[in-house]
């Protein structure tokens, strides 16, 4: 089975993962004639494919040799993938027969069609759309990766399968990029730095996927929340604090609950009655602040920002680290403005974003605009409104010069979006920025302002997210920067090393110098010998490490170590001076 | 009755008021026969007292003259205040004669002493230890304020009572005095100003009792909030940002749970079984940071603090604006140390918080010093632990050289603590900072760190406010400033008004040069007449109006306007360096 089936242009990496996915269930089966395959689709994440399987052996790590030793010989016999359309109970009929019963299932239950395709590689036959590469040869490539654990169907009722994960790459040198870059992204894994570095810990304790942002961590985090929160203020956005929760009802209000009832903590129960919750999102909050005065289209366009906490109930299964949290502070912001001035609040928002991701060394991968399709039920808001937004999006996008795909029909029911896409060190995509036109909450909350013309109008709501979750976008840096920060980052930017204790009293007076900059510095004061001292700053990551020596204490300077830099020795107020400025301009 | 019946030395004040509470009710039962009075003590807030009545006709604000004319005309009588000291067999025969069931009810059922005291003033007798006045002509001056409600021994399922509260003092000077400071409390009231300056709001559907700082007032919390985390860093300080949550059995190992179950909000339930409670505070949470290392003496005192939200269920009836709220963000440290360094933090604590107290322009009321009693059954901790902290403390405050009150037996029972008392407006003392020795947590939780000779020991734990909650002082500094806040805390601090639009261009050249200094400037570039520019910037308590015409514009310079201060002519940078200067030095 294949998610990209019906695709009108398929990926050619996508046709290679898919076909080598037939070649692991063919593996699978030959190894244990018992298996019963379910599905075997390309994935995006890790970069290859699975294939899920029923079966009595308990597959482990060991296995995995035998199993891609197996599909390698299969290709090596370079079978082709041949397509053939049958009747639906003819190949309920063959696939019974091989005792195929997720098939066979699937045959029965989800397809109507009287005709079916299917696809042979040698003896292994699976039921599929397509399309497949011509042969197995041109798999140049192919490594099993990890196990997992599924559901058939998703459902836990069901069947519990054994999912085997693979990647494969047209050639060996990409797939020994690839499994390189894998393992250099492991070692930056923010999770494992995140303890080494002591940024960061997941204790049970306060309950699971909530972050503790130990003193390390949260100076990082310090530092990036509030030069966004000034760099926002100095645009025009007005910054407030909101409540992280909020009676139920203004969720059913905006529409959020039932809705999102899923991914969203159960309520507290008062005495009075009321249903309190922890809050999943902000956007009624700032409803709620625009609404505590009339509003003049003097005041548009109204900026509200925030970096506040929001709550999600993410299965446990799902949380990772600090990319998938069930609580997060996310910097948000909404505009309300008029349709006059929507492009230009899109535009500033998109250079928001992009002045974000820059200065913080992230590179943006590719941005994606969702659009409506023609079938008019789907969308609140009026056709005027609609091509109004969504002309002011891609002008938008054409005025900051930036390339996009277009995605039709993806918009979500109330607005058209942009979307900007990071992916991360083991190339996975996600969206850390968006910039979400919105006609559907000002009308649940009746949203006015008094126009010009002294009537009262709707004004339009813009979602923007720049800078997006501070777990999420630390948790990338670390994996990013390895650790290793920027200085304007670091949670300790200079660590100075006193050869021995008669450079102490000096080495102190340097840290005052230093600190009178706002640098965060310490003094090394162990009776530990030099070496040692450099090294542990080192594993620290420490930007810089300056040595204090007899010659440094009668010269006024500082013996410098920046990271992959040669040592230099500089008076004590170059020093400050360049550290200074290197943190003044925020330098990657 | 009396609440303070029994201490040693009566407070003069006090036993003034005491008899004042007996006149109200004499008068009381005088103008409505059928009364049944309850309970009538002196009370600190308002600064009086109160009488509690059953009573058939509903007494409204405008009966208060009526009473408080009938109690001058009794206290003009000048009628005694005769103890007499009666079998309570008599006492309760006297009371139920009067139909008095209160009286009776406490003589049945809350004492078993054969004799009772009782006092006769005029014709109305009352069930009291007293001391009182001599006779009622010293009540120089008495005042009714307003009405309340209360049930008979605070159960709702009792008889509902109507509360009348009343001020006497010695001298009309001093009652005068008292009204007009409440009359100018009244015109400072922090709701009042949180409204008209925009600074916060309270919306019912975010739930009870939870604030919505608007720009205005994020403005100032933000203001306050960097400059407590920074000094508090510089001070050796490490910042952390923890969950607002915790299992709740996080709080059952702490033992908060489930003592202050009353307090707590109702908690989540979630589908894992886990309970997930939103956290009364945040103890736990540091004590879980100490414990994510191995901790040693050299890493001794950790001092870990946060401005970190925390939540407390108070009783709906009993939240006010923004001092008395169901979520706030506590400025809280909790600092790990040895004995031998325990009076040194203690010292630095107090030091900490007098200074941020004094920048901010708040006196210290009282401080008061709460130690153990002899009774050894009520404490944990061991006789030398108490001792060595209750003379660090003592130590402490003597080095920091400030008087103090002792309150013996008033130490909680797992440490003993220092109160900085803090008295507002309306002459209530609330508690903002406090230093609190607890042996107990790191018992509790098995605290370790491993001593200089290899062992392992427990460390003392050190709960420290010193600003208190964001809410409550930010509440206290509006009614403190009437609005008017220094200009580092200005959310608006200064605003240039161009006469015309001919010295537009130039007073957004004014603003940029201001706004480089980090001043948060506005131009008024609305059509308004320069008059009404001013006073609408005098309205919202901006501290410089800067007004800028030709001649302004011709030389450079600004016509400003200070709060409360003469205008100047000065040239931009003087004015520009004034103003940063101020800011920079946080002047009050």
């Amino acid at each position: 089975m294949d998610e990209t089936a019906g695709s009108p242009t398929p990926d050619p990496i996508y046709v290679l993962r898919h076909s080598a996915a037939h070649i692991l269930g063919a593996a699978v089966l030959e190894l244990y004639p018992d298996a019963r395959y379910a599905d075997g689709p390309p994935v995006e994440d890790p970069p290859g494919f699975y294939y899920d399987f029923e079966l009595s052996h308990r597959i482990t790590e060991d296995d995995l040799p035998a199993i891609e030793a197996r599909m390698l010989k299969i290709i090596a016999a370079n079978p082709g993938f041949e397509q053939q359309v049958i009747p639906r109970a003819d190949a309920i009929r063959l696939f019974a027969e091989r005792n195929q019963k997720f098939k066979v299932d699937i045959l029965e239950n989800d397809i109507t069609a009287d005709e079916v395709s299917v696809y042979r590689t040698g003896e292994f036959l699976d039921l599929c759309r397509g399309p497949h590469l011509d042969s197995a040869i041109q798999i140049g490539a192919v490594k099993l990766l990890k196990l997992g654990g599924a559901y058939w169907r998703k459902d836990e009722k069901n069947a519990q399968l054994q999912r085997v994960y693979g990647t494969a790459w047209p050639t060996t040198t990409e797939l020994e990029q690839y499994l390189s870059d894998l393992a250099e992204a492991e070692k930056r894994d923010h999770k494992r730095l995140g303890r080494d570095l002591k940024l960061f810990a997941l204790d049970d304790r306060a309950g699971l996927g909530n972050v503790i942002w130990l003193p390390n961590g949260a100076t990082v985090r310090r530092e990036i929340e509030r030069w966004v929160v000034d760099e926002e203020l100095a645009r025009g956005y007005q910054h407030v604090v909101t409540p992280h929760l909020a009676k139920l009802d203004l969720y059913r209000q905006s529409g959020h609950y039932p809705l999102y009832e899923d991914s969203m903590f159960p309520p507290m129960h008062l005495e009075s009655g009321e249903e309190l919750e922890l809050r999943p999102m902000n956007c009624p909050h700032h409803i709620m602040v625009y609404q505590q005065d009339l509003r003049s289209y003097r005041d548009l366009p109204l900026r509200i920002a925030e970096v506040g906490q929001n709550y999600r109930y993410e299965k446990s299964g799902e949380l990772m680290g600090m990319i998938r949290v069930r609580s997060f502070a996310l910097n948000d912001a909404h505009i309300f403005c008029t349709a006059a001035s929507l492009q230009d609040e899109i535009v500033a928002a998109v250079e928001l974003a992009q002045y974000f991701m820059r200065t913080l060394g992230v590179k943006m991968n590719r941005y994606r605009l969702s659009i409506r399709d023609e079938v008019k039920a789907k969308w609140v808001g009026s056709d005027e409104q609609w091509s109004h937004a969504q002309n002011a999006l891609i002008a938008a996008l054409d005025q900051v010069g930036e390339p996009y795909d277009v995605g039709t029909g993806e918009a979500a029911f109330y607005g058209p979006k942009i979307d900007f896409q990071i992916r991360d060190l083991q190339r996975r995509e996600f969206t850390n920025s968006t910039v979400q036109v919105d006609f559907q909450l000002p009308e649940r909350f009746d949203l006015e302002y008094v126009a010009e013309d002294g009537t009262r109008q709707r004004p339009i709501m813009i979602h923007r997210g720049a800078v997006g979750a501070m777990e999420r976008i630390i948790a990338y840096l670390i994996e990013l920067y390895g650790g290793a920060f920027p200085t304007w980052l670091a949670p300790v930017q200079v660590v100075l090393v006193p050869v021995t204790d008669a450079q102490l009293e000096y080495a102190r007076g340097v840290a005052a110098t230093l600190r009178s900059l706002r640098l965060r510095v310490e003094v090394d004061e162990r009776s530990e010998r030099m070496g040692r001292k450099v090294r542990d700053a080192e594993v620290r990551k420490v930007p810089y490490i300056a040595v204090i020596g007899g010659r440094e204490m009668e010269g006024g300077t500082v013996a410098v170590r920046g990271r992959g830099a040669e040592q230099t020795v500089e008076s004590v107020d170059d020093f400050a001076a360049r550290v200074g400025r290197e943190v003044a301009t925020r330098a990657t």
